[in-house]
This record gives C-alpha cells, structure tokens and sequence, in this order.
C-alpha cells in the first residue's frame, strides 16, 4: 500500500529515542523530563469540582458539545486573556483545542503549502517544528541572543524569503533553553514583521511560570494587523491530561480554526472543558500558579547554584526567569549525544540539544528539565553531570 | 493573508446551516438530531467510576500520558475487539483517537494525496467526507441497495480509478440511512478489495446498537491483507462527550497514525481515557448497552408504525435494524430543503437528505433521527410531517 508523501515527511522524534535509552537505565536522575510536577496538581480541588460538575451538569458533560468549545469556558477564557495578557478579544477570537498542539496543528495547516518556509527560533519546541512536517515546508532557523530573536537576521531572512508564510516563537522561557524575549526585542519584532505578510504563531505555554523578574506583554497585545496566533494552554499550569487549551487569534482565523477542526475530532472533551470551567470558578487559580512559580523558583536557583559550583567555567548555560528548562552550551567540540553514553553510566540523564533545531543542529548543547527533580537529586544529579563533563573539559 | 490551498477545499457543513434554520423556530419536535439520549447514559456509574479514579489514581489521570494511548484501556480494547467483533489483534494493532473523527482524519491524512480517489457509500456520513476535504481527493459514490453496496457499481469504480486510495464504509445502520450490509455483500466486498490496491475505512459508531436480526461480522474480521482500518467508539454506547474512540488496523498503520497523532494533538485526554477503563472494569457495559438497545428500539418502532400510518404509500422508508436514523425518499419532484421551510412552520424539523452526498445529492431525501425524541414526539411529529406531505402527495 502506497502512503501518502505526507507520510515520507514525519520524522521520528529523536527525543523519544532518547528517552529509550534513558529508560533502558532506571535509577539514573533524569534532567530529561518534559512534564509539570504532578505532586503540584491541586488535586483535591479539582476532585471537588468534577464531583459538583457531575451532580449539577453530568448528561451535559457527557454530551456532545460545540466545535468551537463549552461556551462559559470561551467567556473564561476571553476573560482571562484580557486581565492576565491585556489581550482586547472577545469569544469570536477563541477556539478551544486538545492542547497547544493543536493549535500548532491548525495553525500549520491554515498556513503551509508544499515548499512554503517557516521560520523558527534556532532551537526551537520539537513539536511545533513536527507539527508543520506533514504539509511539506522548509524551515528557516532564526538565532535567538539573550533578549530574544535576532532582529538583523530575521529581517534578512524576511527580505528574501517570498515564501516566508509563518514564524513559529515561544517569546516567554522557551522550550528547550528557557529564555524570554525583552519587552524591546517584542516590540522591535511586531514592528518588523507587520512590514510582511507573515503569521506569527506566538506558543506561550510557559508564560505565567515566570518566578522572577516583571510579566511582560505577550506579542499579540502588539498585534495591529491580526497577524498573531496566540496559543494559551491549561498543561502548565492546571493539568496537561485535560489536555485544554485555546488559540485566540482575528475572528477570520479563529473562524478557519473551528471549522477545521470539526473534520479533525469534531470537538474537545466537553467534561474536560467543563472541568477546568469549574475549577476557574470555584477556585484561585492565581494563587495556585504562585505555588507552582515558587517550588519551580526554589528547584530552577539550586540547579543553577550547583550548575555553577560543579560544572568547568568552560560551559555556558542560561539564567531563566521562569519555565521548565535550563540549557547547557558546551565547549564546541564536544557531542552531548555521544556524552549521554557516560553520563548514563555515571548515573544521570539530559536531551542532548541537537534535536531541538529544525535543520542541523548544534551538537554541543544540553536540554535541562528542573520541575521533575527533587533538592537531592539536582544537587546530586548536577554533581554527578560536573564530574563527567570534568573528565572532558580539564 | 493567504492561507493555504487546503483551506479553500473546507465546505461549510451544510447540516449546521440546517440546524441554525432550526434553531430560529424553538418548540418544534426535531427530529434532526444526530445526538444519544443523555438520559441513558451511565451517570451514576460513571460519577462513582470517576471518583475512584481521582482517588486512586488522580495524579496519573491528570498528567501526560503516551501518544498511543492508555495501557489498561489498550488492553481492553483488545478485548473488546476480540469477544465482540471476533477480531484476532492485539495492542499494537490499537491507536486511541479523540472520536472516531479523528480515526477519520487520520486515516485520510495518512492515504491521500491531491487528486486521488476516495469512494463512499451514496449517501454517506458527511463527517467522513468533509475530514477528506482538505487533502484534496475526488469523491466517487457507490449506491447501496438493501444489501449493503452495489458490487457490480464498485467494481466498475474500481476498474476505472487506479487512483482510488480508499473506500469509506459504514456497513452497520449507516448515517444516514440506517441500512446494515448483509454478510453476503460483506464477504462479496473483502473479496473484491482483496484484488485491488486499495484502504478500507470500516467506520462502526453503530454497530453495537443493533436492536433487531443476529450480529454480522465486521469487515476487519475478513481482512487477509492488513486494507481495513476499523474505527470503533464510546460515542453511542458509553458517552460522546469523553471523546474517546480506537481504530484497530495493521501494526504498520496503528503506529504511522500514532506518529501523525503525535504531531495533531500529542495525546488524547489522559482523564478520560482511565475514566472510561475505569468503568468497563467495575461496571458491566452489556447490560448498558442493552438497555439504549431497547429503548432506541421502542422508538424506531414506533416512528415505523407511525410512518406506516401517516406517510403517503409514495414515501418510501428504510426498516432499521439499529442505529439511529430511518430514511425517507419522497417522490422524485419533491425537495426535501424546500418542504422544510413547510414542516418547521408546521411545528416540525428535519435534516435534508442532500447534504449527505459526496458530489451531487438526492433532493428528496431525508434523515429522521429517532434517539432524541419520545414517544409523544414521535407520535405528534410523524402526523405532523405526513400532513405536510400529504398536501403535496395527494
């Protein structure tokens, strides 16, 4: 049976390889991880607000529901993107999806014909660059500095790329190396692109785990053009087994959106949105956010405090104001996909960053996970990866 | 901004522009439904299935899980398959997917490129047709008698479309129609795809809600090459809402629709997929199942006699064995979307058969949804809807 070309287009997750192997060695610390701390779910609450969901609202929950998504949790949401992002939006700018990756998904699928280019951030999220495979474009990376995407190359990659259709970015502790545009670098990005006739798909699954420094508006406050994607998601901050998220985006888009969905799964969990609706009304969500910012706070500081006291002065990593991950720069001879080898022999595990760049990737880069670990384990884990990196670099 | 080629394939559901004309006239009896009745469903199983879930497992259920799906409820859906529809598979042969519509989706984005053939029953579910939509196929109908699909029809098609890429089927009570294939055609189509190069998408939402005749074998049972992709689903015997649905194929293909899956939505609602595993081990879905199976039968019985008693001798109508709909086909010069506008001033609603059509449809046709009305409704609207026909009729 002959597939479709789509299907020549997918590419295996190297992550995915990578964690077979760390699973073939069980007890090692694992800095690996990809997932929120799951002792930090408010779990109690949300047992009470599925128990009062399913006595006040169960035939409705279990029903079939609307493409677009549980009509209070739009207004939720519109709400919410308002007073937390300073978002101008209404329900017609929402569409609920199964998580941010569909929003990735619609989004790609709105936007790339074969041999269209998008550009990303140099590294970039694995799945955002995977999600726009199957539809058959090129990918530009654009390097990113400390304050963000480089402005000069992003220009230059515009000017001379007709076929430039979407920029993909996660301005708000990145996935993989944890960094956060400044408030200057947004700007001087909306200013930039609005001179195109480009989409953004601003991904911000990270943004409200900020622990330290000032909240920063996210692009699509700056969006004059309606050429934002905006993804928000509940996995980071709720529970990502719920599996709720939304694109907001120009009513036109969020139109597109919906009504590509329906052919894809019809529709979200209609008990999962009515779920995370009661959980927002009856609860503090705000407070439980401080709670999740503190303990990742706590765990992100002693990573770099021991990343400082073990590792050579010869690798660089980066200081992260929020989010899941810290990311490792080793000196450019060195292969972190080879060192995985001794580092798992040693005890302790990484992603080797090269397979978070659409096209080659820099070899030498290292992926760090803090919200799986406990105070040993980082101050152990991180021990352990300085002796091994010791070994190469002295 | 341009949006992709794709997006301009995307048909508005001509379904949902009947229900908003519906919708603008409130107290009408409606029979054009395509929901469950809520109130079969489980609630308080499913209510006590889903506080011991939080309980016991509340952490799990609330983070990630695999792309694939939920172990325990791979495991018994390899059961299921087995006792139920006598299928010889095992988990790898299982993707969950969020619906059967997304089994649609998948399937479709694995097979088609632009311009290949898809050929579907005439009339067929519009949920099929439109999740094909943007990979840009071309539709071939294939008319079904009382038998199931017209062979001699099929395979001419066949003979003639070296691109066709794959049949979509719905051999049990069929949305529309409510037709159920016989075991002859069955056997009679295995054997005729067994000679051509093509995919079969066996779609089953209904299969288990046969309420009259002895059960068939589905198609996958008599698969010797690995062609058929079986969609099964909790949408009709369990809960719509929950979203959560299998397709059973080729190791081959459950693990390429993995890896699409993995890049559309990453992963179905972990929650729901332990809510519903949860369930099939502490409750017994049969005795469920029989208990919609004879209530949907009373109904459709009902609407039977009723049609038998109303209808002019010119309306013709399918006998349902299960499912959910009964067909009408009214004399040829009739238009089913024009009497509409008749029969809702009449106090009375309907979904005109012609949207169910791949290409060109039949005009006087209608879908009669029997599992949202009672039997008051029933008895009403029937008379209702054959005064308004009998004015043309007679």
């Amino acid at each position: 049976m002959a597939f479709s070309i789509r299907m020549n287009r997918l590419k295996a997750s190297a992550i995915r390889a990578v964690q077979k192997r760390i699973a073939s060695k069980p007890g090692v610390i694992s800095f690996a991880a990809g997932l929120p701390d799951p002792t930090l779910f408010p779990l109690a609450e949300l047992t009470a607000a599925t128990a009062k969901l399913m006595e006040t609202s169960g035939k409705a929950a279990l029903q079939y529901g609307l493409t677009k998504g549980y009509g209070p949790l739009l207004n939720l949401l519109v709400q919410r993107m308002r007073e937390k992002e300073g978002v101008d939006c209404g329900p017609e700018n929402i569409t609920v999806t199964t998580g941010s990756q569909q929003g990735l998904a619609l989004a790609a699928m709105m936007l790339i014909d074969e041999g269209d280019v998008v550009i990303a951030e140099n590294p970039s999220y694995l799945g955002g660059i995977n999600a726009c495979r199957p539809y058959g474009p090129e990918f530009v990376g654009v390097d990113t500095d400390d304050d963000g995407m480089v402005m000069e190359d992003l220009e230059r990659v515009l000017r001379e790329t007709p076929r430039a259709k979407m920029i993909y970015v996660i301005p708000n502790f990145q996935n993989p190396t944890g960094k956060a545009w400044t408030l200057e670098r947004r700007k001087r990005f909306m200013e930039l692109v609005a001179r195109y006739d480009v989409m953004v798909v601003e991904d911000n699954p990270y943004g409200e785990l900020r622990f330290k420094g000032e909240p920063l508006p996210c692009l699509k406050t700056m969006d004059t053009k309606g050429q934002v994607i905006y993804l928000g998601s509940f996995s980071k901050i709720l529970s990502p087994g719920l599996r709720v998220a939304w694109l907001c985006a120009s009513p036109e888009v969020a139109q597109l959106a919906e009504r590509l969905k329906e052919g894809l799964d019809l529709q979200c969990n209609e008990f999962a949105q009515m779920q995370v609706a009661q959980y927002l009304q009856d609860y503090d969500i705000e407070a439980h956010i401080r709670k999740i910012q503190a303990a990742y706070k706590a765990r992100c500081e002693l990573m770099l405090a021991k990343i400082e006291a073990h590792f050579p002065a010869s690798v660089q990593y980066t200081r992260p104001e929020g989010g899941m991950f810290v990311w490792l720069e080793l000196p450019g001879g060195l292969d972190a996909n080879a060192l995985l080898d001794e580092a798992l022999e040693a005890g302790v595990a990484y992603i080797p960053g090269e397979s978070f760049y659409a096209n080659e990737g820099q070899k030498n880069t290292i992926r760090m996970n803090f919200t799986m670990v406990n105070d040993q384990q980082i101050s152990d884990g991180i021990a352990l990866l300085g002796k091994v990196f010791q070994k190469h670099l002295c």
